[in-house]
């Protein structure tokens, strides 16, 4: 835990903060805080801030907190991923929240196995609980949005497709290890810029749905010149998508790449 | 499985092979192959190829192998790494294997609990099968070298030393979230060069830890806004190093990144 996230009604008017179960055991059993340290605090899908430790007892800690003024930015990331096998998803949820997403669209695909819907890995309210102990890691208050769609079809064309309709229109890529663009060439991405990525089940994407994501806009990207499992995948494209967005950053000021 | 992987004793003189247990199980149970059927081989350390099913038992697998000529070359990054949770251990080799290491050094560290080395996941022959199962989901044959250092001052001082003074010095790379620069700010990477990176324990390096690195010349990179888990920052970090590749093999041709 690299971050306490607090909910925003956790907090009272005077700005103290109890905390219990498991961040009151995490906080007291591994971190050993005592009364008078300082915590870096976050509000989820709010600011950032710090507290101190005003009381420790068996079962919870006491805090006051100060909040900055304002709130970090959104990630300009959304993942849509089809669900991946039980036993990876909850890493999954975590490593992307980690990394910074804005939402999070878990969808069915041809080759995803019907038996993972079955999965209780799959409820919403243990994704949260695995997204929360990603910003806890990734230091990020922006819990994602998470959704869960049984039917790809009805999802790319009411949800998605009225979504990307919308301007400004984010880039579309698509995770594919035969494409011949990595994500630099496919799209260029402007600081700030919106982007939503679709990463396919380990068995891969089938055509028709390839074509269906292709209509929405999305361009195919490999991210190395292997196969990677879901897990590597969902991070390989997401730290690439952040070094391009620093580099983008970077280059209005020095004239961009480093490499030679 | 992407790459069925051979060992060089395994094919005849003939260029037969029988492959058992394991692999034969997966290609008879899960790839449900046949007699006729072309699987893409990999010699560890060598040439890729194909491979015709020959004949199909209950427990064995024939196979005709035809290699091309010429190996792939090996992969140009090193990864020294603090040996994590054994939980994510046999992951993180996995992982680090599909993306291609051509070495990897588990090593001791301030903050590495001392009961990992007690781990079996630790023992040769568990990291040397994890790194193939790598291997054939990122559909490489270069399984990497796996050593495992007890001490980590003895191996930076009487191993990595003098393997970094061997010309040509590679670029040496160390995560750490408190960096200002990203790769390819730190160190600009030209198609081929070789690279080392080192990635801490989840604690980070302690303070004189981080000196002995830098003393033989690594130079700390962020790679991202926030802090990652071990195995999310081995992916993070050499999937942006084989961007940061891509790029500069572009680069001579057409004149760079493609961002804006």
């Amino acid at each position: 835990m690299n971050l306490l996230l607090l909910e925003r009604a956790e907090i009272d008017p005077l700005g103290r903060a109890r905390v219990r179960e498991r961040r009151a055991e995490h906080l007291i059993g591994v971190l050993r805080i005592r009364v008078g340290d300082e915590l870096r605090i976050g509000v989820i899908g709010g600011p950032m801030g710090t507290a101190t430790v005003a009381q420790v007892a068996n079962d919870r800690v006491d805090l006051e907190v100060r909040l900055l003024a304002s709130s970090p930015p959104p990630p300009d990331v959304e993942l849509i991923l089809a669900v991946p096998r039980p036993k990876a998803l909850s890493r999954v949820v975590q490593h992307a929240a980690a990394l910074g997403v804005r939402r999070l669209d878990l969808v069915n695909a041809w080759r995803v196995e019907k038996s993972y819907f079955a999965s209780p890995r799959l409820d919403l309210p243990a994704l949260r609980h695995h997204a929360l102990l990603g910003c806890e890691q990734g230091s990020t208050t922006w819990l994602p949005e998470i959704r869960v769609h049984q039917l790809l079809l009805p999802f790319l064309m009411n949800v998605l497709g009225p979504r990307l309709a919308q301007a400004p229109s984010p880039r579309c890529l698509l995770a594919h290890p035969e494409s011949e663009q990595y994500v630099e060439e496919a799209a260029p991405i402007g600081p700030g810029e919106a982007t939503v990525v679709a990463i396919g089940p380990e068995g891969g994407w089938i055509t028709e749905e390839l074509a269906s994501f292709t209509e929405l806009g999305f361009v195919p990207v490999a991210l190395g010149r292997g196969v990677l499992r879901v897990e590597a995948a969902v991070t390989a494209l997401l730290a690439q998508l952040e070094l391009c967005r620093r580099v983008s950053a970077r280059k209005s000021s020095d004239g961009g790449f480093g490499c030679p």
